[in-house]
């Protein structure tokens, strides 16, 4: 086999083509065909972008489109460099796809000028393959997650070919050094196929990479060691390198098909060996080998802007036009500015096109779940906080039916805590994927299935994210407290999802779902290192839009609240819960419309009749739920006449103004349950920080006091814990005391009542060991 | 060679009494040595602990500590499982060491019983290799950062060899994939040894591992792709291990001390493999090996107590007695309950124990750095904002001298951005690290050196943790939106700190220190996915006692603030400067003073004449600091009338009341800066609410009106990045316009100019691309 040398030919033209339209963007303001001399004015006075990685990326678009069209696939491309943005513009821009998605830039003359000025420019698109750039799901403004994703998209797409080019800067991240093991958990019946192309172009910003700088033989050993065929193409001759690359593209396909083929038919023994390749090309390729007397092609020095001056240095100028000119841009686009025939031809049609490809705008794709009725997985009602029950493990009878009825379009990930976080129902319908060996002993273990574990945080997220912007649905299960490790990668799908809002071309998708539980106040086994409820925090910096936090405080509520998460779009929904037994509080029908206002007076705890209360105890959370009743129980033993409203907060945002976030309350809201002058005493499941930032400008916040999370903790009792934070029921009522004017005499000696039960439960722990039993097993009075 | 059957009987004695007393602390409360009928009474009522990878942290432990005696070797011992806490506790206690430092638990029956009790019991110790156990360095709670911390151990330390379990677990984290590529960073001339032991037990919490369920061809592959020479020690039966691992230790042992002498004296050439071992060894090995019918030794289900039900079920009692007799209990203790002769003769003496290794209290071997006065960095003054200077360019001169002081105790890491974040000075002292291959168009690599670059912030975190903790000195600089990715990893170290606090056996470390530049404000090539200053708010959630964070608004306070953080102990300082050309307000003497009080007035900039002012404009940060002054010198034009106090906070934590915080203000403090009854606008640099958490039981809270990052960048220029978030001097302006009572009749028209501006500024950089020279060259007046 090999490439004839008309097909060469034709794709180095391509490739010249992208390449010219690259180098323009990052450089021109006008004048883009150069059809006058170049003049200060036309360029762009900052210049902002990154060429190093961009002919690579070229180089590798422009063969892929070569397979697409010759074996018909369907196929995405993931840029892990996504700083080389120019690339993708350039290539969407040649394929007619960009012209379709931004009609103002038009495949012509002034359409060009447009594609060049708007790149990097106020007003205009950002530097990265962003949410603005068509056929992206991946920015990579943040390394480390190419891989990850490209796997997520990769799963229960059958006939799906990604393609991921892997920077060897972003090599170098713990996320994606992680991900090559992805391939042990691709069922190559069920799953598409992902095609890793490592890109050797030797530097990072200022230095050269690891992957770059061993022999040959160690990194072809590291693929083998993880299982994947490396298939080398090295050199920097076009030529030369067009011919292999092709060869390399043609072998890897061909070992996909033959996996696949066998896979489906025969039925294949074992783990499928997958091919990779690895592309050692020069950084900055065919742009300036020398400036100002020091190397630049195949330097790190071609990271950004090769040439810096040349607004102001005629000599700069003199040479980015020569670098222009050397890719003959008068071979490459006709008289119009458009691209000329041949190269018009060469690409993909419609959606076969990568920057066109439905997969990359998983909106187009996305189908409702069918889910079954939550109602039905309900905790029986009887009476208010008189029943046990383990809310995860309710929700998982729930996800078990989702996953029945959604065989092919929602998965469950987590890090092996599927059943340390009683969601172990769902075993009942699915198994965990495996493709690795399989032993006699293993449970629940299989080559295809809905659930993933992996123990790694940042694969559970990256997967997740990858299936989810390719149109499908999804859960992460996770602890709560290491849900942090994903912080950054948070951070960056919110970033993604708040821009995607505003562009109508991108089509909304599926939330992306986080159940934490294994939470905080219930780390029994682990302790300190496990205790950190500050996620909330970290979710909270992003935008209203996009961000939702529910902490439904028993099994019921759960129900609900995961219900409507599954059915929402576009956004990032943090389900806090608990998965140890604990008092179930409402009925389904009450849980229905508790969670649908997300907020709420609990009547049958309160002892105001319905009229003003002379403190308002405010909970949010399982444990301090909990903790709350108990008090109000407390209370209304110990000061009967005294008036307490006890108000449930399920959903967060309900706590903020109506103008900060679409679900805050106004403050005529607010003030009927908080009331405008009487002490809120709130119990709080993270840290009690949160609830004064969603709350100082409610009139009444000088009268917020707020129990939480206040990073004490250690391997102890689940009361022990409530205890040293100062968030337990004996802690309330002395808040209480010291908050309320008029408690009368018996305030006092009740005061010091409390401080001495608090005293007699922490002896009991350390004599006993563990909760003294009226603790443990406390039930709310019927 | 081989060990003899003497010494193979006298290791498995010492790995059964280590075992025995694993055992005991997870289950026992009492009968600790079995000499009474075991009854429910002697059972913990809560069975909380992890016996799976104990046993085999016992194995290495007991063969470590073999050849530390055979070979006179300075050794520390990182548990990657930290939740087998227990096989740190048993082999400290064994050694001696425990009872050094927790007098009560004495080394005979009485302390054997308290050993016991007190394991994952309220009011005793954690579950976990805590930074209560003496010899630990590393806690393990949070997986994936074992192979960083014994590399960061390892760095300038010659002599030291850190022996490093990795769990077949933690090996699937991104991080830990990301570690093995430490030992292209590791100088066998400078730098100790690390030596890999990847245990195998085969299951995680609920299922099997990928690294156990690969051929072990693969597995080797791996190791061999990262340079590491890999020895396997497989198998069950105790006396075929112990003579294997006594083998593999001596091969790895011998390799390692070859690589030195060959480095350090004829002369090494090219990187050196060293080596690694691969144990293969059953999950919960030696325990109960079907419990209730099914198979628990060598499962996942010994994960964490094998046998459940103690308490209540007979036969389980009955199970548990007979494998903790298994131990032969009888033969290791002796009437008193102490270590028989023996076994106490066995284990190293002194600081060579690894329980009481001076290396893993790093605080005791720590030195003050060796400081040049930052005095002499300083910018020179020119009046006050008149004078154009790059911050991080200023301190690059100050630790190029730190580093030149300190060539042994001191190192800067970061992801490849040390010159892209403008610290290059320090390139005039010393190189980048690099082990791999070196090229002649390289520039500062070599084989040593104080910097150490790689595009991993897991690595750069974890590094210097390991490097801290063994008690040396050093400084991360990351960008600010990319230090999220450690977000976990500054979680764990915090909670680290703050334990330690209360260990006066533990002696201070060196402060974490923090430098975040190329931040939100100024990121002119990237956009929106490098717009990220939410770190603030993860780390104001860390207790009060360990963490700081500085805002210098200028070269020379950056200045005297590194020299602050680089002198403090046991800290985690968070210091956010500029790199970009910017304004120098103070002189070098001004600034120690306004660093010391870490808030002040700028008299120069205030026109309230030292009285009570109209409006207090306050800032925080660089880019808000300009636009405060430039919105300052508006006002005194446009309201020459107006009393404008401008207040500057370099120490973040000043705004916290005096209670929360020990740099907190008291509230008469701080009402003699924001005044009790004025409006506040305050610039800040990060998200606007952090503010607020920190103000809002101020009494002038309610007139706190704060601008920040809302969330709203792409990629463009400063001046628009600003206006994008209202925190442009022209908001500012129309900020005190909407707050400021009496303002007269001009104040409607000026408000209108100040829209109109803002405008026209959109509209000129939309334009030109550019912001207009005068917000760019913007001078606060002479």
């Amino acid at each position: 086999m090999g490439l004839g040398q008309d097909e060469i030919q034709r794709i180095d033209a391509y490739w010249r083509a992208a390449n010219y339209l690259s180098v323009g963007q990052i450089y021109l303001l006008d004048n883009p065909l150069l059809r006058e001399e170049l003049r200060p004015e036309h360029i762009k006075p900052r210049l902002l972008g990154h060429w190093g990685t961009t002919p690579g990326l070229n180089f590798c678009y422009a063969h892929l489109n070569r397979v697409i069209k010759a074996r018909d696939l369907d196929m995405i491309y993931i840029m892990g460099p996504g700083h080389g943005g120019p690339a993708a513009v350039a290539n969407a821009w040649l394929e007619g796809g960009y012209s379709e998605v931004y009609r103002d830039v038009t495949r012509d003359e002034p359409g060009m000028r447009r594609l060049f000025r708007q790149f990097s420019f106020p007003g205009g698109i950002p530097s990265h393959v962003a949410p603005e750039t068509p056929g992206s799901i991946h920015e990579g403004g943040e390394l480390g997650y190419s891989l990850a994703h490209a796997f997520g998209a990769a799963f229960d797409n059958p006939d799906l070919v990604v393609a991921c080019i892997v920077g060897d800067g972003e090599a170098e991240t713990g996320p994606l050094a992680g991900s090559w093991d992805s391939n042990k958990f691709l069922d190559p019946v069920g799953d598409g196929a992902v095609l890793p192309i490592l890109h050797l172009n030797g530097y990072k910003i200022a230095g050269p990479t690891v992957s770059a700088r061993i022999p040959e033989e160690e990194l072809l050993q590291r693929f083998e060691g993880h299982g994947y065929h490396p298939i080398v193409v090295s050199g920097d001759d076009p030529e030369y390198m067009h011919g292999r690359m092709a060869q390399a593209l043609d072998e890897a396909l061909d070992m996909i098909a033959d996996i696949q083929r066998r896979a489906r038919t025969s039925g294949l023994e074992g783990r499928p060996v997958w091919p990779a390749i690895v592309l050692r090309s020069p950084k900055g390729w065919t742009g300036p080998s020398e400036v100002d007397g020091v190397p630049v092609e195949g330097t790190w020095r071609s990271h950004q802007v090769p040439l810096a001056q040349v607004r102001s240095n005629e000599e700069h100028r003199r040479m980015l036009r020569e670098w222009m000119l050397s890719y003959r841009p008068g071979e490459l686009f006709d008289g119009e500015g458009a691209p000329v025939e041949a190269l018009r031809s060469l690409p993909p049609e419609g959606g076969r096109r990568m920057s066109a490809n439905p997969h990359a705008n998983g909106g187009l794709l996305l189908q409702d779940l069918r889910l079954p009725d939550f109602r039905d997985y309900g905790l029986e009602f009887e009476g208010h906080g008189t029943h046990i029950g383990e809310a995860t493990r309710v929700l998982g009878h729930f996800l078990r039916d989702v996953i029945r009825a959604n065989p092919e379009t929602f998965r469950l990930v987590g890090p092996d805590e599927t059943a340390s976080n009683r969601l172990s129902a769902v075993y009942e319908a699915t198994d965990k994927v495996w493709g690795a060996e399989l032993l006699p002993v293993d449970e629940h273990l299989a080559r295809r299935g809905r659930v993933m574990e992996v123990l790694s945080e940042h694969l559970c997220q990256g997967w997740l994210e990858g299936y989810l912007l390719t149109g499908r649905h999804g859960l992460f299960s996770c602890y709560e407290a290491f849900v942090h490790i994903v912080d950054a990668m948070f951070n960056q799908h919110a970033k993604w999802l708040k821009v995607t809002r505003g562009l109508a071309w991108r089509r909304p998708i599926a939330s992306l779902n986080y159940l934490l539980t294994s939470h905080v106040w219930r780390q029994d086994h682990n302790g300190f290192t496990h205790q950190d409820p500050g996620f909330l925090d970290v979710v909270l910096n992003k935008p209203a839009s996009v961000v939702r936090v529910y902490l439904p405080p028993d099994a019921n509520t759960l129900l609900s609240v995961a219900d409507h998460c599954l059915r929402s779009r576009d956004y990032i929904n943090v389900v806090v819960a608990g998965k140890q037994p604990a008092l179930s509080y409402l009925s389904v029908e009450e849980a229905i419309l508790h969670c649908t206002r997300g907020i709420g007076i609990w009547e049958w705890a309160s002892t105001d009749g319905g009229g003003d209360p002379d403190v308002v105890l405010a909970c949010a959370g399982d444990v301090p739920t909990l903790e709350t009743l108990a008090a109000a129980d407390l209370l209304r033993r110990l000061f009967p006449e005294l008036r307490v409203r006890v108000v449930n907060v399920v959903d967060l945002m309900r706590l903020q103004p109506a103008g900060e976030h679409p679900h805050g309350m106004s403050d005529a809201e607010y003030e009927a349950l908080f009331t405008s002058d009487r002490p809120v005493i709130f119990a709080f499941h993270g840290y009690p920080w949160l609830v004064h930032r969603l709350a100082y400008r409610r009139r009444n916040h000088a009268n917020l006091h707020v129990r939480g999370y206040k990073e004490e903790g250690t391997t102890t009792t689940p009361f022990d814990m409530v205890m040293l934070n100062d968030l337990d029921r004996f802690h309330l009522v002395i808040d209480v005391i010291d908050r309320v004017p008029g408690l009368g005499e018996r305030a006092a000696h009740i005061r010091q009542r409390m401080v001495d039960e608090r005293l007699r439960h922490r002896a009991h722990t350390r004599e006993h060991g563990e909760d003294p039993a009226d603790i443990r097993d406390w039930v709310w009075p019927y």
